[in-house]
């Protein structure tokens, strides 16, 4: 027999706290008091940063910049003191991802919010501030992209402090970035004469504007990062955009719990207009206040961006991973893998990012066509374009090493407490072998315990469970053998985590 | 109890002849008759083609360009009527490689003679010439490098058949090459007043100089290919050469026969100088005649040279695998491995060659510095400078799947016929799962049966020896477990294949 599974809540709460994450951080139990929840917006997938992003697993979740990646920077930076534990509002399909990476870090989520389909931000930060504004319609929000990057922590709760009075004296406040370059790809806020007043928003500029509003002054950029208490910003939906209200009121009302996750539901979802903060509410709105922000900021839209918010040789190179350059100028040498050498010679002004199962080599300039690239890669059915070389799952991962006639091999790693799914396969026989941890492993009615260097043989038709029996991370290779060698051909009996059949 | 392991010769001639060899080839045994026997020098290893040629795998043998490899285009275009079997000349490391690859096209050479180190061309090229000579001293010889391009088979027959007569009348003829570029990488050599004699050997040339050559006209390049009788090369040697012969003779008089190789004596041979023909012999050479081939011709000597030799798109970009090319021009795009996507987007005059353990990105202009870049590589000690993915041995093949923290996965394909050293490892336990043919797996005094689907465990000390027992290729995957995963931890205590402790 085996022990009964555990819940995914119980998976969690046995993960130490991180390193990075501050150990007096809310627990999602408590009153406002003055402090701020965050509402951390990282449902997001672009074409952008290929082949490091992509729409199996965006670049928040990358290892992109910094520790850890952007979703955990962003989840680090708003705790401790202050800070209530934050409301996460992601896909229902990085809802895996976002957990085990908050577990990660020993960050415990006040909520975390699914959207069944995405509706741009101006919905899921609604539906944060609803659920948030149920008990505390008092409370401080702070709205804010799990994918920029802020590296000055100190500079960052400098502005969000000068900020504060102003969301508690009843304001929206949106943070601004002092440009530092005419930038075309931002909107911007136009200054008012009172001191943290905006006059105006101005849409993305052309080249020519952009310059003129650099030169000029009194132009910041819109960052996304807006402080306000939870029913200031239900009013200003009232006001300016009040047909946002009743569908994402019901998708709310209707949400259904699943594990640890909060699923809006689905129909009335599918009914709200999909639509940015900016657009529904915040160039409308009055009274809106600004505070500049002091420190280091970058939206990192593109590996250009990668490469001006990264530390760069004297010859303007930027790299990461086992790369040797020779004879470079500004460019950007990524090798994302530890076992894949990236040589650039003589590059000037090239991006060069190498990853085991796709490499994109762009003239700098032309990285906007980015997308275009990605979609000719979906129009020609390469895998690449959308699908990661690691899928995440609740209890863990796995990678494939090798794919030929007959033949599957794939490293499949379960986290402590991991449980797959109670499973058989009609096409396929399974060969384990225990490289590190302990493993439970069900076939039929039968347990078997398996250390390091034991294996065993999962026939085809067997019904199967393989858990982490150990403490700690339980690493195997998998070798499939059989005709047909898809993911599709599993068959769940029971699963802890109450997926369906497509995930 | 196994089956007698068969020998290297008896697995080469079961094998069957590739549909490219020509089926009245020479078998070795034969007498001159007015036929060529070509002296296929293949011991070679450079550079300019890296990551594709490496230390471990040089170019003659990669997939660079058409059907197989250059080697094997090399040894196919010199078989048929007219044509001898081989004497191929190759260094002691890739004699297992060399084998196979003649194996694979049914090529069986006359003689596979091997350099126990690198001398250049003039004493590897006359240990052929004195082989031949013992029993054939006026046997028609073509000295021809291993790893450069002539697709046009006709023309080259045609070449050959201009310059038999010339040879047959005791003189040493060179194949020149008409220049279309003024090309400072090679040799060139002046014609004189009479059909076919030579003026003069042009050495490389400054730009100006070949400019001057080219316009001037009466100017071939030096290709490296010579057709002359066994003797008159010898005696070639004698006038020009002298102190190469006694060590080269004492070399060949103690060849040890190995398998089917003749491995030069190594005392003598370290003491041969190192030195090209050309230099040696050809360029003080009297009476030397000269034809001009009338088909193309390239020696591939680099990234550049492949561009040119491969047909190239409108915009003048060569592309080789899954490569996808957004608005490129003039730039070489190569990706080696089924699974590895590459894309250039905006790129002018780059070359970009992908691996899955290495990744050349070059501005055209600069590749003659990727020697520079190589040894780079080496001085920071990452293995992809000389190493290669997949490893060849006698019996096959093995690459890395996988290497981490105690574990090492390993694909590993044996020929039929194949029989791996008896050998254990102090250090770790191997799990064998047969994903394709017929294993004959021994452990300790018990022998196995393995088809696909099967798996065995060998244990730690354990002696055992892996063999294809069927008639198709045998695939399998091996999961390495334990403290210490490397090649030297293994003790061979049997070896068909007569390898040292190194190899």
């Amino acid at each position: 027999m085996t022990d009964s599974p555990k819940t995914h809540s119980e998976i969690r709460s046995e993960t130490r706290l991180g390193p990075d994450f501050k150990a007096d951080s809310g627990t999602g139990s408590g009153t406002a008091n003055g402090s701020i929840t965050p509402v951390i917006l990282c449902g997001g997938a672009g074409t952008r940063l290929w082949p490091l992003s992509r729409r199996a697993f965006p670049k928040q979740f990358a290892p992109l910049i910094g520790e850890g990646n952007l979703f955990q920077q962003a989840a680090t930076r708003m705790s401790g003191p202050g800070w209530d534990a934050p409301v996460i509002v992601t896909a229902h399909a990085f809802r895996f991802i976002a957990a085990q990476h908050l577990a990660e870090i020993g960050c415990a989520p006040a909520a975390l919010l699914l959207e069944p389909e995405a509706r741009d931000t101006a919905p899921a930060l609604l539906a944060a501030a609803l659920h948030i504004a149920r008990d505390r319609p008092e409370a401080l929000i702070l709205a804010a992209p799990a994918d920029h990057r802020i590296a000055d922590d100190a500079a960052f709760q400098a502005t969000i402090a000068t900020a504060r009075p102003l969301a508690e004296a009843g304001h929206i406040v949106t943070i601004g970035i002092p440009p530092d370059r005419p930038e075309t790809g931002y909107g911007y806020l136009r200054l008012g004469e009172a001191p943290h007043t905006v006059a105006a928003f101005v849409e993305k500029p052309d080249a020519a504007r952009a310059a003129q509003m650099l030169s000029h002054g009194g132009y910041l950029w819109n960052a996304g990062l807006f402080l306000m208490r939870a029913q200031t910003l239900i009013a200003a939906f009232e006001t300016h955009a009040p047909h946002i209200l009743p569908p994402v009121r019901a998708a709310l009302a209707g949400a259904a719990p699943d594990l640890d996750f909060l699923r809006l539901a689905p129909a009335p979802w599918a009914e709200v207009e999909a639509t940015s903060i900016d657009y529904a509410v915040m160039e409308k709105a009055k009274g809106l206040r600004v505070v500049p922000h002091g420190g280091d900021w970058s939206d990192l839209g593109g590996w250009d961006a990668v490469a001006r918010a990264a530390p760069a040789d004297a010859d303007g190179v930027v790299h990461t991973g086992p790369v040797t350059a020779m004879d470079c100028t500004d460019s950007l040498l990524r090798a994302e893998a530890p076992g894949q050498r990236l040589v650039g010679l003589g590059l000037r002004d090239v991006v060069a990012v190498a990853m085991p199962d796709a490499v994109l080599v762009a003239d700098r300039a032309r990285l906007g066509d980015l997308g275009d690239v990605v979609g000719a890669l979906r129009v020609a059915g390469a895998p690449q374009a959308d699908a990661f070389p690691r899928s995440h799952r609740p209890w863990g991962w796995f990678e494939t090493l090798h794919r030929g006639p007959g033949v599957h091999v794939k490293r499949i790693h379960v986290d402590p407490g991991g449980v797959l799914s109670l499973q058989s396969h009609r096409h396929r026989a399974e060969h384990w072998v225990v490289v590190q941890g302990t493993a439970r492993v069900t076939i039929a009615d039968r347990t078997h315990r398996l250390e390091a260097n034991q294996s065993i043989y999962v026939p085809q038709n067997a019904r199967h469970r393989l858990e982490n029996a150990g403490d700690a991370p339980m690493e195997l290779i998998e070798v499939q053998t059989g005709a047909y060698l898809e993911e599709d051909d599993i068959t769940r009996h029971e699963d802890v985590y109450a997926r369906g059949p497509d995930d």
